[in-house]
């Protein structure tokens, strides 16, 4: 197993989650990087678009019409939203894919249609899409063709809150998720908010109430208990380049406790390798994940009884995005899941 | 009245928001800075101690011993929480005080004891201060001799909640205060948590359910309904000098609307100088009261029919602290409330 | 004179300059902001453009075509360098000009046409333009029509070289001006390269040997003297919004030391406002000059006999562009040149 | 030899060169992490004081005295300047050394004692101290028993000077070294002007003529060919955790050009993995060599005939620090050099 290498595409490789696929693959034992594209970028090496990769062997950049499929086992699609599905629709089938878009993350075509303003393109491929939160899905994603790797905002909040609801220990109502994110969150195209001299040394809150990432959290609690969840979702961006932090405010169920709650957690992610409960008391930063495809989520007690609040911290680049599309890719392959993620934090 | 000049002592000029102090009142056309205190530094400048104050026309450092209060009118107390009480107690009766710790805020001194940890020393005192939050009290400020000048977090979150829950729009439980505050919160004392290379580029949750500024917000909050009323407060630090959010969620009374709470805060607000309501959709920033004695407050409704979010920033440095104090004196000695703060935002 | 009121334009508003052209003029008792323009924001108000400015009471913006100019006394000109020269050209005679941009900086119009790419479009006006670095212009400012308001760079590096060379006190070969800016430098324009997450927690040098800077510093470095001089210049990019230090390497002339330099910088800027020479031994930091207008400047002895390390701190927006040009604005409307510039910095 | 895994112990593992060892050897396939001390926090588990290293596998912090050093292969030695040369003067003979501290890496121990205040307490261990810059003395380091790994801010200048002078193409005077580093160099110990409130969102030169790595530099410098080299070196703090971005100013000897200099750094470097020299015209990033053992080199015409700039990029924290002590380490256990340290940049 060990010295089998897979031959891997990135489409749409001149993105942060292309580059931080990259990042993670040359490290990976079992990942050969065969094919690298990036339309505007076409037939230059990515060491021009990124220079922290200027001196990687890598491949050229391509346009997705020059790939030679045929010799590759497993397409990462990092185009933007709403692109994907023509794209994915189009690729040869023994092709498998893992779609770091939004676009397959709904399984409801009319949520998306909702959500993102126009129809869905490729209703049957979505019907077999496998939504890949790795610790709730593995079996599925073991043998999908196309998994769509959950959204940076619905992967922390989601690992905290869904074995929660799934075992009854708080109320379904009454939800609130409070996200702060980094900035590579919002990509990399040239836009004057996200100007360092707009963001630095401040804050805001943003989507407040509108932001897409909140009909795929619910998909995801909802999913988890079989009951419709509306959850209340406040992202925010915040001066530093990585990570997710959310605290998130919960009901407690009749009887139970915050200790129940962290007891339950510590359960379900026992033998979990990047999902880690904080020790009691102890609140998790971002910093301690930067870098990192680990989740570490913490509970703590309200002084309002029968509440509690959980804080969780992702890495959005890594756990958000393209260090879990890389678990899932060591599921799909039989690889063991760990395999190019045993990494530690870049501190300081 | 506009050449009346009045004479001010600050105790403690060496914490930022003794610093802050100066650079208003610097600019104060009814101030003069006559006494500048810090114990361990008596006898510099305080130039040595603050850089950018280098080259202006100051008194130098002293102890409090040293000070000659005959000729002061006005004292700004700067000094750390747990300290003042026994210092205020001593000084002259002729003297006005504004209080920039936390140890008059507090009505209840048992509440006060349970938050911090020891008896208090001025019971008497306690029972004449005026909490300064001036927009809510400024009658009782104008002929106060002892003002205790509000905390950074209850400042945000009071305005923008009191106004509701006095007209009975918002349900006075479940009210959830997530705050998030630059690190210049945290002052000047030298910490390893607090370092650069420990707080830049990251992020996390501190005293979750046990930050001192909890009973404070749930006094001011109490007091403008007449109920006893407990919040969950969850403040954040974020890598940034300057500035807080306050993400609020409320649930709105049988009937109401944001649009209501929206309505009520404008009418409230629509002759304040310092508070403004943003128009509908618009989130405020840090980054645009920075600096500044503003509070910035939205109102958005949320997708959970009966709930609603407020966003209210402020500059902590400012209107959390110096600035209001400032704005507290003018009330106090008859000058215009906006004398020496009608400030413009150093953006960016 | 106090009382008087001149009409103020700023031509193009909607950059950072324009914007701190605004903060500065708001608190300018001698100043009337009558007239914004900025032309693909034309019909907004600026709070719609800066949110930093959305309470203010300031005109909408409007085209350069809508400006009635006949109530207009002065003139700022915030427009893109290579756009400036026609429209300077079309104001009406009898106002008055301060241009930001760097259209009117080089005397030399075939030294323009190399460091610009193109021919210079104003060649008479060129001819009478003031180069306006106040503390050594300062009367022919008085009586300028039009002042070509000196770039960020040149400003701190020029303030501290000139005495040097015009006295003799050190070689006119063999400067160099290694300088650090923030990112505001920029502008506000949507470049990938500058945004938060390529920026943050990283820097880089940057136009090496070829910035458009270098012609304008030795223009005034060679006017002090008499001597053609050039320099080595270097400029960095700092992951910081405004601040510009310039760390410049000097050889000594023979004879001379550190102590000579300082003495001389001592005596030429002793009655200045805004510059003043740190003590011996004391570094300046671009932290104690943010928001103002002052220079601040050091000399050192290298270890190397017969040379010496001048060190400059300025904000690039402040006495590097707006808070210069209203400097320049009171000396050539005769109001005191410290109207609205005093100010203390915005620390921490 | 894959297999072959040594036995480590940290002295000092609580500052930040222990933890990005820490970091680096956790995934370095001949390393086994078998002691880390850290005097005061003894007893616990580095989890406590490092956040990010919290759910690693590592053994408790113990002090030095505890330590059963038999079964160890080598020790590296973090321990703060001037604590280290008793030690490990102290430790058992069998023991090879990669000390980080300063306390061995000048050769000259009068120049040891007028620069760190103090006679050096270990002068026979000096003797045979290699310093450990590895692409310049591998055959040494080999089967060194104790290597001084380098300084932070002397290993890119050196990298990039050394053969410059070593093959004559350079003037041994008039070379300029000016650096800007992120605050990691100044370890984790709290200091107020550290914190991130005194250092973010601005930036200042310090150690002007009198830092302690000027010497240092200079004795790579002087060792390279064979004269005695004073340079100027001017070390600023950048607010940016990791990073050091050399900017070094050279006269060309006579005839050569700065094409000559780049060449001959491609020739040197051609085969070596960690440092790089940058296409023509382009200048490194700091960014670009974040969490990496690299070195990017660039080299540019001054315009003025007969200089050159050269800017060279390091992560002080990695080839400055930690890094380079495992490429030593690698080096003097026969591993191949780069075992361990096959790392792509965390950008953005």
């Amino acid at each position: 197993m060990e010295s089998k290498k897979i031959s891997i595409a990135i489409l749409g490789a001149s993105g942060y989650t292309g580059a931080e696929l990259i990042r993670l693959l040359l490290a990976h034992p079992n990942a050969n990087i065969s094919v690298l594209t990036g339309d505007s970028k076409a037939g230059k090496h990515i060491g021009e678009v990124y220079p922290h990769l200027r001196f990687k062997n890598l491949p050229k950049l391509v346009s997705i019409e020059q790939v030679e499929f045929s010799g590759i086992d497993l397409v990462f699609c990092c185009l933007p939203h709403g692109t994907t599905q023509p794209i994915i629709a189009a690729l040869p089938r023994h092709l498998r894919i893992i779609d770091l878009s939004a676009d397959f993350r709904l399984h409801d075509v009319k949520s998306y249609a909702k959500w993102y303003g126009h129809e869905h393109q490729a209703v049957e491929l979505q019907k077999n899409a496998v939504y890949g939160l790795t610790e709730q899905a593995r079996d599925k994603i073991k043998t999908a063709r196309l998994v769509a790797n959950p959204g940076c905002y619905p992967t922390g909040s989601s690992l905290a809150l869904m074995p929660l609801l799934a075992s009854g220990l708080i109320n379904s109502e009454n939800i609130i998720i409070d996200s702060k994110s980094g900035v590579t969150g919002a990509g990399r195209s040239a836009k004057q908010d996200n100007l360092f001299t707009e963001i630095n040394d401040g804050m805001k809150a943003y989507g407040i109430s509108s932001h897409r990432h909140a009909p795929e959290i619910e998909q995801n609690l909802s999913s988890s208990c079989n009951k419709e969840i509306t959850v209340t979702f406040t992202p925010h961006l915040i001066p530093m380049n990585r990570g997710i932090l959310s605290t998130i405010y919960v009901h407690l169920s009749a009887g139970k406790s915050a200790a129940d709650l962290r007891a339950k957690l510590i359960e379900v992610y026992d033998k979990e390798r990047f999902v880690h409960i904080m020790p009691e008391g102890i609140a998790p930063s971002t910093h301690e994940v930067r870098g990192t495809n680990d989740c570490h989520i913490s509970v703590f007690s309200d002084r309002i009884a029968g509440k509690a609040i959980l804080v969780a911290a992702i890495d959005n680049l890594v756990k958000g995005a393209s260090g879990q599309a890389i678990q899932n890719m060591n599921v799909m392959f039989g690889f063991p899941e760990n395999t190019g993620l045993e990494l530690t934090a870049v501190f300081p």
